[in-house]
């Protein structure tokens, strides 16, 4: 299959390229063509330093669309609209996967005075830092790139819980869950072929696309989890 | 440390009374008091049977709530507005836990028509049951519980991702992870405890309560998860 991976020069899509591109073809789009021109040529050297023969070419994100049957949105959030009216034209009957997150950054006063004062942690007002998700006014980033799609192409939201380091790093076996959720059933099947190609990688259904803030909330979600409990590349496995 | 669970005739309160039934006093609440009593006798006949003599109670959830020190909310949310006007005058000082998840079970309507109309599943339009998470106006339960407390007292959201009938059941090891969110890091510290105290679950600091949306999030995603994977009684960890 010829895979664009738009924001493909970012840790996600870097990852992406090396496990996909042994077995697909893999277009690296990018505002920056230089830049996704040079990252391909790089992946393209990792991967043969493996003994594959990678053909990954880099290009700017409109011609990736084009050029791709399956297209990864892997930008952040706040790029969405300016991307995907970019790319709407050339996307006819394609599937579109998201891996966006509307998330944000926030400081939280946190009220300690009480009756625990005499705990120390307690002992003073502090700040934390943590992320939320956002959601927006369609109820997730899915749902609002399904607003701007043409009427035939098909949206799985997807792989929102990968840990970008360990994906681009090929000696790494990815033993999580990856959430998949749309409303075609088709795509869905496509898809999870795809979390099937990255080693030991398990799709599993979430629901139609309205069930789409549930997994997007888990990005945020592990953020927190790595960064108050002394983790690090964290993902998930439902047991 | 005397525990009320409050709903705590159903499945998911069974479960704590009995893991919790062998260290700590266990206070059963619920609107109809007989019914309270009788499972409370339940329960301590259960733990008989594994040797233990524990003097779990069943009362309304206005004295049970009283009684105790730790407050385990376990009730539907829509139920949430009556009972936290009625224990709201006895549970100053006193530490409230949330296991309540506003959740909603949509029927979405896929539309497959379309170019993938020979694959036999697309062939037609079909019906899919689904849970989504459905955010309150405060952003999450625990957020509108906190609006209903006194001053004083403190709230915890965890134990949302538990899967019921496992816990019920002592002869399960529960090897998942649980997300706790709260203010104070006294009162999560205690809860920690009380995960623990539950054979091999791991308690994960998130956050403060403004993150509580994202474990709540994730009971209506399991259920998911179960349902169209063909899984069961399934939980999660963080790896």
């Amino acid at each position: 299959m010829k895979i664009a991976i738009l924001g493909g020069t970012g840790n996600i899509g870097k990852g992406f390229a090396l496990r996909w591109g042994q077995k697909h073809e893999i277009i690296i789009g990018s505002r920056e063509v230089e830049k996704a021109e040079a990252v391909a040529a790089e992946y393209n050297e990792v991967l043969a330093g493996y003994g594959h023969k990678a053909g990954i070419t880099g290009t700017d994100n409109q011609t990736a669309a084009e050029k791709a049957d399956i297209i990864i949105v892997a930008i952040r959030y706040n790029q969405l609209g300016p991307v995907m009216e970019m790319i709407k034209p050339v996307i006819e009957n394609k599937i579109i996967i998201s891996v966006v997150v509307p998330m944000e950054k926030n400081m939280c006063y946190i009220n300690t005075s009480g009756k625990h004062q005499i705990i120390p942690i307690q002992s003073k007002e502090f700040n934390t830092e943590y992320f939320c998700f956002s959601m927006p006014e369609a109820g997730s980033a899915a749902q609002e790139i399904q607003k701007m799609l043409p009427d035939n192409a098909e949206l799985v939201a997807a792989f929102h819980t990968v840990p970008a380091k360990k994906l681009a790093n090929l000696e790494m076996e990815l033993d999580y869950d990856i959430g998949v959720c749309g409303n075609s059933m088709y795509s869905k099947e496509i898809v999870f072929g795809l979390v099937r190609d990255i080693s030991n990688m398990r799709p599993l259904d979430i629901g139609p696309l309205e069930t789409a803030a549930m997994i997007e909330s888990l990005t945020p979600l592990l953020i927190n989890v790595a960064a108050r409990n002394e983790m690090k590349d964290v993902s998930l496995k439902f047991i």
